[in-house]
């Protein structure tokens, strides 16, 4: 974590921007998580905290919370006291007070005092969207709220201010997060010389994790290592690579701080891509180059997709899977088809950055999204400020069941040859991701060096 | 998982033994687990099915639930039904029917249907206590029922009913448990061969959870992989291996199909271990075999845990740490200042097998548990099985808060020298553990050859 008095200017700021929205009192509820268990209470997953709660509190232990005074701006930290247990069985860690000066709280408070206070405050109370259930129930006993109606409670004012704040990486952020993309950089490269005919999948998901782990913080989502990269949400690793595949790898790791890297390579099981993979993915990299080279201040994310998407559909027009305009194929809707998801997102404590805020806040500025498919999975269209990161990450499918839906109803036949495109069912999918930093006059690539150009990724394997 | 039939078998088995304790209707409730969200709804850790699903149904997916109705021994399994967005996104998956055909369920239905069915039912529900909030909130709407007050309505007589049968294992299941065994002793010959002088603890236990993902499976419970092996739940891997100390890693596998191996090593970094290591390396070992060659039908595995515990108080004394005689020591409780926890337990689909079904019936039979230091931490005093699978894991620590809190209150004064006991603080702890299965005449170590003797543990490291 970082400097106490880093937390506590967080939490002015914040205060600062709440007041300017009409928030001038009330109290805001940081719940910390608590253990996640596995298979019984006693065996958790490894301990994460809320995103929010380490953006203004910093610790990252279980069972805190943390409210923050909007009138007066002082924060209260919540925390277990120590028992003689803890000393036997989990040796000596900090007590309250010593959180309390972690995070450069105004006061400390036993855990248990949390909702009673809560409960008691005259105040209004404003706390964001809870996404964990145990974080649900706590705060329906506190609001004397049914569970089913606590998300719906969250205050708008309190995501508006955070999301404006969080979106806006400060330089001790995107250090952690560079962090977090070398040891990313790190995990691919060390899946990349695994890979070979008969490993599997299983094998390589756990070779990225190990460096993940070793980093001294842990995967920042569930990685996709996959032999089917058609499949976009594939978390299974049932396979085993083939000579002549493709295997693609979409993984990252957060630092121990908690800030995430996330990357995507996708590359040849038997070192060189045959002529096919190589005209997709050369595609798809000059995919993510048009992307990148529109991101400015100012520049609305959307014409980074659309520019990646016309990107796309000229690419595959040039090998006879798409027809007719670009632009005009593009508008429709047409390439989809190829590439249904959006070209990125925001990274940052989170992978999906503040994706628990709401996408209609961290990516629309409470604008309606696109209803048509593909440009509905955008997660971010509003426009970009320096500071912010965002993923870049376009791809290019052959989704067998999707193809055949859509030839069925000929749908944009104008646009596809859903004969040729049948004959590239077997590329599966193809997707180039990485991270990027928007700066004041344009946006940089972050992490140490990386080339997944054609040439650099045949010789990463020597 | 297992054929069709497997699962058929052990409703119609459960069935059986709920009539045998008066419960011949009712309908119980297996809410399987859902995903658990770390730090946004869809960023969820790797999917744990639970353990009581897993046993009677089988499917390691997130969504599920069962019912089995005692009147008639019919089960019925929900699921979600599929939908398009799961070709674009997740790809071809099982249809509720497929899921049905998998655990040989009656009858399917959709997964929405499950809170509707168990709040329609005239018979009474049955089903046992939650770990997870999600399921709590369910089990809440279904039985209209304060969250707060669903665990203690959980059965008895159903939790009776599932210990008594699910802590005999089957054939198939001890093959599984010792598939995992055997990933586990990969994950510690890994470790040992990693370990060196200057290498971080976090790059320790992400090599052990590399061979636990590997195998196809995952980590069994969080790792311990420390340097100070005198903190008894150290989950957190912030330092480093010195020259001259000790590691302790306790750590385990499970197979894809959930069945859990859990082993302990202590071993030397500098790859021999000092005179005063190896002393109580060796009484650590002695108390492991002193155990399990007490273990038999019949035998109370509190039988075992004390002649563990005389072990390791007549080391002890022959070191001059201990005094008096022995047998009055451990009945006085003396040795849990350096031994406070128990021999073991129960292992299966959870490492500490059935814990959330409560220890009172999974380790004691219904019997109360002794209140004294140390062995309040037995998990498992009653009479073993043929067919339990049981941890044997003794260890000696030197706590320092613990030695220091007993000394000051000259606990047990006339069997401990604490000067003596001052003098050994540096040496942390020592824990050796092994799985053992109860056989008709005795019992037998699960996994394949994994010596644990000074001279092969010294050898491992080339």
């Amino acid at each position: 974590m970082f400097e106490p008095s880093v937390y506590e200017g967080r939490r002015r700021a914040l205060v600062s921007l709440l007041a300017g929205r009409g928030a001038g009192s009330g109290l805001v509820a940081f719940t910390g998580n608590r253990e996640s268990p596995m298979n019984y209470a006693d065996n958790a997953y490894r301990f994460r905290q809320d995103s929010c709660f380490l953006y203004y509190f910093g610790i990252a232990e279980p069972d805190l919370a943390g409210t923050l005074d909007l009138a007066t701006g002082r924060a209260t930290l919540y925390a277990n006291e120590l028992t003689m247990d803890d000393l036997v069985w989990t040796g000596p860690r900090p007590c309250v007070d010593d959180y309390k000066a972690l995070c450069a709280a105004y006061s400390a408070a036993p855990r248990t005092r949390y909702v009673v206070d809560l409960s008691a405050s005259k105040e209004p109370i404003l706390f964001v969207p809870p996404y964990r259930a145990e974080t649900v129930l706590e705060l329906s006993r506190a609001l004397d709220l049914a569970p089913d109606r606590v998300a719906a409670a969250g205050s708008v004012p309190l995501i508006q201010a955070v999301v404006a704040q969080r979106e806006l990486k400060e330089a001790r952020e995107v250090a952690q997060i560079e962090e977090a993309v070398d040891t990313t950089i790190a995990m691919h490269r060390a899946v990349i010389a695994a890979a070979q005919p008969g490993v599997t999948e299983a094998r390589l998901m756990a070779e990225a994790y190990r460096v993940a782990y070793a980093g001294g913080g842990m995967p920042s989502f569930p990685a996709i290592a996959t032999t089917k990269g058609s499949v976009l949400h594939n978390h299974g690793y049932p396979g085993s690579l083939s000579a002549g595949g493709l295997f693609l790898l979409d993984a990252g790791a957060e630092t121990a701080a908690g800030y995430a890297g996330d990357l995507t390579s996708t590359f040849p099981v038997s070192r060189t891509y045959t002529d096919r993979q190589k005209a997709i993915y050369q595609i798809v990299l000059d995919a993510g180059a048009a992307g990148a080279s529109l991101m400015k201040p100012g520049t609305p994310f959307r014409e980074a997709h659309l520019a990646a998407a016309r990107t796309i559909a000229a690419g595959l027009k040039s090998l006879g899977i798409m027809h007719g305009d670009v632009d005009e194929a593009v508008a429709a809707g047409a390439h989809a088809c190829f590439f249904p998801h959006g070209l990125g997102h925001q990274l940052g404590l989170d992978v999906h950055d503040m994706e628990n805020l709401g996408e209609v806040w961290v990516g629309y500025d409470g604008e309606p999204k696109s209803t048509m498919f593909g440009l509905k999975s955008l997660r971010m269209a509003k426009p970009l400020k320096a500071g912010m990161v965002m993923t870049v990450e376009p791809g290019i499918y052959f989704i067998e069941g999707l193809i055949a839906a859509w030839k069925a109803e000929k749908r944009h036949a104008s646009f596809i040859d859903y004969a040729e495109a049948g004959r590239w069912l077997d590329l599966g999918g193809v997707r180039n991701e990485e991270d990027w930093l928007v700066t004041a006059d344009g946006a940089r690539r972050l992490g140490g060096a990386f080339d997944k150009s054609v040439a650099a990724m045949e010789g990463y394997r020597a």
